[in-house]
Formats: C-alpha cells, sequence, structure tokens
C-alpha cells in the first residue's frame, strides 16, 4: 500500500460503457487503491460533445475535453484507457500513447482485429502494457487464460459463442418456433438487437472476435480479413425445427483450428447436440469453448456485452497495468511466433446436415449417394421420410473439405429428382 | 527469445502428475523455450523410492533423489515444482525454497488450505512467485481471473463443483436412479473414486478448495478448518428422486459468499433447478459458478483431475514464473487485505426442501405450519401428496439463517404427525 502514490487515467470516450467506468471508479476508490498500491485519478475524459449533459457522472466537470489527442500526449498520464471504438482515430490515439510509454487499456475490437498487429509494435517499442479483455465476451476473462494460463499446453480448438445479439435471436427462435425476422423485432424491441443490425446478424461482430481469439490462442496474426463468415439471416424455423429433430440446436459459431502450420477461422451458423455445453449457453450469454491437448476441454461463460460488465473487464486490466507501473515492470508481449497460414474456407474439415426434398420413386437414394461419392464425401447417416410429395432424406455426412461439401450440394440442387435442397447447416461439436 | 538462457526446475514428486510434467517438458520443448524465452531444464526428480521403475519417461536416470531438501536448497535450482501433496514435509521444502527467493508452483491443495499464509509469507519475505493453479478445478484457468482478471470488480459470491468423484456418483444417481452405494461402487470400478473415498465422499477435498476459493475471491484468509463441511453419504435415490420432482438436481456444491465484513464458506449437498448453468456440469467435469457485482454471472468449466489436465495447469503456472524470473520482476503479491470475520454456518442464509411423511388427517398442515412460524421461518411452496399411509407433504422454505432451519428440522421430528422426515436439503441457485 502506498496511497500517497497516484495512477493518472486518461480516459477516451464517455458512452455507456465509459459512465460506468467513472461510477466504478468513484464507487470503489478504496478498493482500488488498495488492490493496485495506488490512488487512481482521471486526468481527463476525452468526449465528442462537451456539451452533452453526463447525467450527474461524479466528476469533475473540468475534465471533459474533446482533444482527445493533447490529453494522450500530457506528461502526467500513466494509462489510456480507450472505450471509444472504431478505427480511426482511435489508432492514432493509442499508438501515440503506447509509443510513448503509456500503458493502454482498450475494449476496441474492430481495431485489434483489423490492425492489432500496429498496436502490439507500438507497445513493443514503447515498452508499454497493451491490454484488452473487454474486446472479446465482455467480462469473462478469457483473454489472459488464452495468454498466459494455457501457455504451457497446446491449444488444438477454440469454439466460441461470441455475439450475444445473434444468440438472443437463435435461442427465442428455438424456444418459440417463431423465424428469424420475428425473432429480430423482438429483439429490437427488447434492446438485444441495435436499430442497424448488420454487424451482428451478419456476423461481422463475431468475426472481429474470431480473429483475436484465434491470434491469441494459436500465437499468430489473424485479421478480420481472414475470418470466413456467414450469418443468421438465412437460418429459417424449418432449419431450426430439422435441427432439433436431430437432438440438436443452432447457435452463431466462431471456430479456429489449428493442423499443421495452418489455422482455419471461420464465423457461420452450425448445429451442435444438445448434450454440447455451448447448447445450454441462452439469452445473450457469451461463452468460448476451448480444447487443448494436455488440459482437455474448457469453457468460460457469462455476460458478453453491457456497460457494466464491460466496465468490470476495463477495471481488471485497468489494476493489472497499474500494478505493472507501479513495480516498474510490464506484463511479457505477446509472442507471436507461429506466424501460421490462414487455411481458405474450402480447405477446412466440416460436416453438413442436409435436408432434401425428393421425388418418391425407387432408385433416389441410390442416384443421391452417387453425387456424393463423385466428390469423395462419406456419408454418415441418411433418414428417409414421408410419402409422395413429402417426400425428404435427411443425410448428415462425415468431416471433409468444406468445398467438396460444397461442390456437393452444388450438384444435388441440379438432380431432376430433388424437388428442392430445403436446408443445409454445418455441424459441429459431435 | 535467448535460446543461451536457461531455467532451471527442481521437481518434487514423480507419480501420475509428475511422470505427465516430465513428459510435456521433454515434448513441448521448443514451444517452451519460444513462450518463456530460455530453454527449461530439470535440475533434479525427487522421488520417494529411487529404485522404481519410470516407465521409460525421457530423463536421464541420474537426475532422480530421495533427498527432496538438498534438491530445493542447490544454488543452481530457479523454480520448485511441486506435485506431492500433504502438509509435511512439503511445507518445509515449499518455505525454505520461497524463502530463499526460488518460484513455488504446486498443485497441494490441502497444504495451500491448510497453512497458506505461512506460504505467501515466505513468498514475501523472499521477494519470490507463489502459483497454485492446478490446486483448484485442475486445468480450469480458475485462480488466475480471480487474482487478475476480476481485481477491478467486487465478487459477490462463488458456487462450485470442485469435486469430480462426487459429480460423477451424483450425475449417475441422476441418470440411472441408483443409490448411492452402487453409484459409488461404479465409480470405483472405473477409476473414478479411489479405494479410501472419503476425502471426496465426505466432502474434504471440497472444502480445502474452497478455503483456497474463499481466500482467493474475497482478498481474506480462509482456511479448511473454517469450511463447514457435509458430505454426499446420505443423499439417498429417494433425495435425487424428490429433487427431479421440482425439476432439480443434487450436486455438491461449495459456496462461498460474502455480506458485510463477514464470508460464509460451505461445502454440502444442495438442489438446483435443472435450469442453472452448473446443472449440466456432468461426469467428472468441474465447474465454478462466479458472480460479480460489475461483471455478473460467469463460469469457469473443464477436467478437475488426472495427470495431463492437472499437468497443463502447472505448466501455465511455470511459464508464468519462468517469465517473470528472466524479466528480473515477480507478479504481485496477493493481497489478503480484506481480513474478513468467518460467518458460523448457522448463520447462513440459506433454504431447505423438506419431505415428510405424516399422518393422514385434519389440522396437520396447521400443525406443521405452526412449527415453521415458531422459528421465523417463511414458508415458499407447500405440496401436500398421497392419502392414508402414503401421506407426504413438501415444503420448500424461504432463505432463513440455518440455524432456525435445522431448530425447524428438529422440532418437526418431535411431532406426533410426523411419522418421518423422509428428506432435508438445501436449495440453491434459484
Amino acid at each position: 500500500m502506498a496511497p500517497d502514490r497516484t495512477l493518472r487515467v486518461a480516459l477516451l470516450g464517455c458512452g455507456t460503457v465509459g459512465a460506468e467506468m467513472v461510477r466504478l471508479l468513484h464507487e470503489q476508490s478504496a478498493d482500488l487503491t488498495a488492490r493496485i498500491g495506488a490512488r487512481v485519478e482521471l486526468a481527463g475524459i476525452a468526449v465528442r460533445r462537451p456539451g452533452r449533459d453526463r447525467g450527474g457522472l461524479p466528476v469533475d466537470p473540468a475534465l471533459f475535453t474533446t482533444d482527445a489527442l493533447s490529453l494522450v500526449k500530457r506528461d502526467d498520464v500513466d494509462v489510456v484507457v480507450e472505450v471509444v471504438g472504431g478505427i480511426e482515430p482511435a489508432r492514432g490515439w493509442l499508438i501515440e500513447a503506447l509509443r510513448a510509454g503509456k500503458s493502454v487499456v482498450t475494449a476496441n475490437k474492430a481495431l485489434l482485429a483489423e490492425d492489432g498487429a500496429a498496436l502490439h509494435a507500438a507497445a513493443a517499442e514503447g515498452g508499454a502494457d497493451l491490454y484488452y479483455e473487454a474486446a472479446v465476451a465482455g467480462a469473462i476473462p478469457l483473454l489472459r487464460p488464452l495468454r498466459e494460463s494455457l501457455h504451457g499446453d497446446t491449444i488444438t480448438r477454440v469454439t466460441g459463442i461470441v455475439n450475444g445479439t445473434t444468440n438472443y435471436i437463435l435461442s427465442a427462435m428455438d424456444e418459440t418456433g417463431a423465424g428469424f425476422a420475428e425473432a429480430l423485432e423482438r429483439a429490437t424491441e427488447l434492446g438485444y438487437a441495435e436499430a442497424d443490425p448488420t454487424a451482428d446478424i451478419e456476423g461481422f461482430d463475431a468475426a472481429a472476435k474470431a480473429a483475436i481469439l484465434a491470434s491469441l490462442a494459436f500465437h499468430t496474426r489473424v485479421t478480420a480479413a481472414d475470418v470466413y463468415r456467414e450469418g443468421i439471416t438465412d437460418v429459417s424455423a424449418a432449419d431450426v425445427a430439422s435441427a432439433a429433430e436431430q437432438g440438436c440446436v443452432i447457435k452463431l459459431l466462431c471456430l479456429a483450428e489449428r493442423s499443421g502450420d495452418a489455422v482455419s477461422v471461420r464465423v457461420h451458423p452450425a448445429m451442435i447436440p444438445r448434450s454440447h455445453p455451448l447448447a445450454a449457453v441462452g439469452d445473450a450469454f457469451n461463452a468460448v469453448f476451448v480444447e487443448a491437448r494436455a488440459a482437455g476441454e474448457l469453457m468460460f461463460y457469462g455476460r458478453g456485452a453491457g456497460g457494466a460488465p464491460t466496465a468490470s473487464a476495463v477495471l481488471g486490466d485497468l489494476v493489472a497495468v497499474g500494478r505493472h507501473r507501479l513495480s516498474g515492470v510490464r506484463a511479457a508481449g505477446e509472442s507471436a511466433y507461429a506466424d501460421l497460414r490462414v487455411r481458405p474456407m474450402g480447405q477446412a474439415s466440416t460436416r453438413y446436415h442436409i435436408r432434401l426434398d425428393v421425388a418418391d420413386r425407387p432408385g433416389v437414394l441410390a442416384t443421391v449417394a452417387n453425387v456424393f461419392a463423385a466428390h469423395d464425401v462419406s456419408i454418415g447417416t441418411v433418414r428417409q421420410s414421408g410419402r409422395g410429395a413429402d417426400a425428404a432424406l435427411v443425410i448428415v455426412t462425415h468431416l471433409a473439405p468444406d468445398a467438396a461439401l460444397a461442390a456437393t450440394v452444388a450438384q444435388l440442387r441440379e438432380l431432376d429428382i430433388v424437388r428442392s435442397v430445403a436446408s443445409v447447416l454445418r455441424v459441429e461439436g459431435s
């Protein structure tokens, strides 16, 4: 304890998370002093609009400024906390701070996923800490375990539910039988989806998080552009019902797998068995399932978003970098020493669940099976149901290259005896 | 990377976990060098019986010694890894190492739960790191998140399934309807229970882990002796069936709660709703559910035991302390600054589920309700079932001091109209 020491923090951004940060810093002031060994003081708060009412935040109004860059450059600032989001101007501020040896705590997943390498390079140059627990899965302590606890082990695969909005929508579709549009509308009413939900429902948000997770899990560099991405807008009530018949649920998964000197990173809806730990992750919760060679299966579960959970993660990082500064050290930098190749989606190894509406006549199964064989895709199970106009085949394949599976489906669509390909979904976790 | 630098490790113990450590150090040698920035070398391996066949471990036989203390004292040892277990002689070795400034990684939950304070004091004295991720919930990265990621937040409650043997037994009872003795026998056959299962089934193992978890979560000192403990030997097939009727499962929970300046730490079987994330934790898996003021609900899930998972956790710690040594720093010591009072079990706030076999005559419910009222215990729900000799009352209370609930049950047993108290279980998680 050294109550005469202070840690001076520049807060960039004062929206939901920033305001919550200000409140937590105020409320937990004594506890933070004890945990860090120094008093935390706000050096300034950079905002876009100075005149906006800050709802009675417990802070001196003189601390607000619209000049973030000058605030970052001030000599009396020890740590920069960024909760603004977006690529620019945040990137410029953080690189400036890190190069000058100021520790940075950020929740900015977009920036990390697009240009984490530049931030890490600036941190190395300035000998500064760069922490970003809040950037993936909100309050769930996840990056630190991946970065530190498991670094004596070899992670083979990470499977996550990292977007609360889509998980809320898919959970609602599973529970109520609603279609996508109806479930989205309900999510918007309840505040789980934004007015423009594109980033969530098209998988962009999950893809950014997948890039950060893959980089950490496999000690390499993966950017958002490397991530194969499909959203959930095409998931139908019939798909959800079809999954339920197989004892499965549909989740928007982010998957990062390592094989040999390559990683495969993808975001898409997939069926998983109800007995899988991820299947029980409901509402807007997040969870990340990690498979490691020695540790086996691990799962981390919690709230992925929201002002207070995100602020909690930021504050945890602030304590860590604060302690490092006071003891005159910094955390071991990230070691992106593996430099793995990113495997294209076509080469990823996946399984498909395919539902075909077919003509009810002899030889249909043989014809369909021949198409699979022609693409070297092995069939796991086939179920025939209905007669006449309702005749259907439900096929679940074994693992095969995604390109071979996609080509198989394309050729099935061309068959006369296939009236329609009613549902195509990847299957994971079994 | 400084491949010319080495980190010299003394390994104390070479049983299941120790042998797995030796194998992992050998197999992952290149990766470890990259992650730590130095080559890891075994300085020696202390064993009890030197002549025992080590099953072709990839290690020079000359490294084995029966003199652990001399090994610990050697000048060329940087880190001591202890996987022997038990209080003595492990305590002496580790205190010697820490005082001499050698970092310690240990999986010894019994020692930490009994005398963690002495180890932490020795670490502070020697300026050395003390890491023990493997001591609780095996491979699950749990202590580091509690110790570091959440230290900007306030944890209010920790609820864990931290003993794999009892979770296996209770899961089997729930799935098959088997009684305790039968499920234990099966667990023993499959190697999930030891020949003498006392430490597991009587809750001693869980109580040690509860003490460590509570100490970390609430920044205070709790020892195993402070923990209220009940095992699962009295859980009957009828209890499990009764829980199932209420939509619940029975789990052996460890609970640590903070209220005001006191903590309550307890281990006992309890009913939890099937919708609770902990209810889905099956087989021998472990999970810890954490509630924090800002972060909300978090859960950590994974394998709690086994050679490889435990070795993974030890290795993760080894990388951390190795990096600290090379950068000439140590982790922030534990700050047990709260010094909270341990509340006796009678003052813990709990809910009871009580099943009474009663006489089938008018006024029974009124008589029973009067007993609850006399102890100021509020009833949540009552269900009457059966007639004549099968007449039963199932009562679930609201929260009340455990002593008041226990006194209520004692008085119910004295009533003429109560033929027997068929089942008493605490209820959590709703």
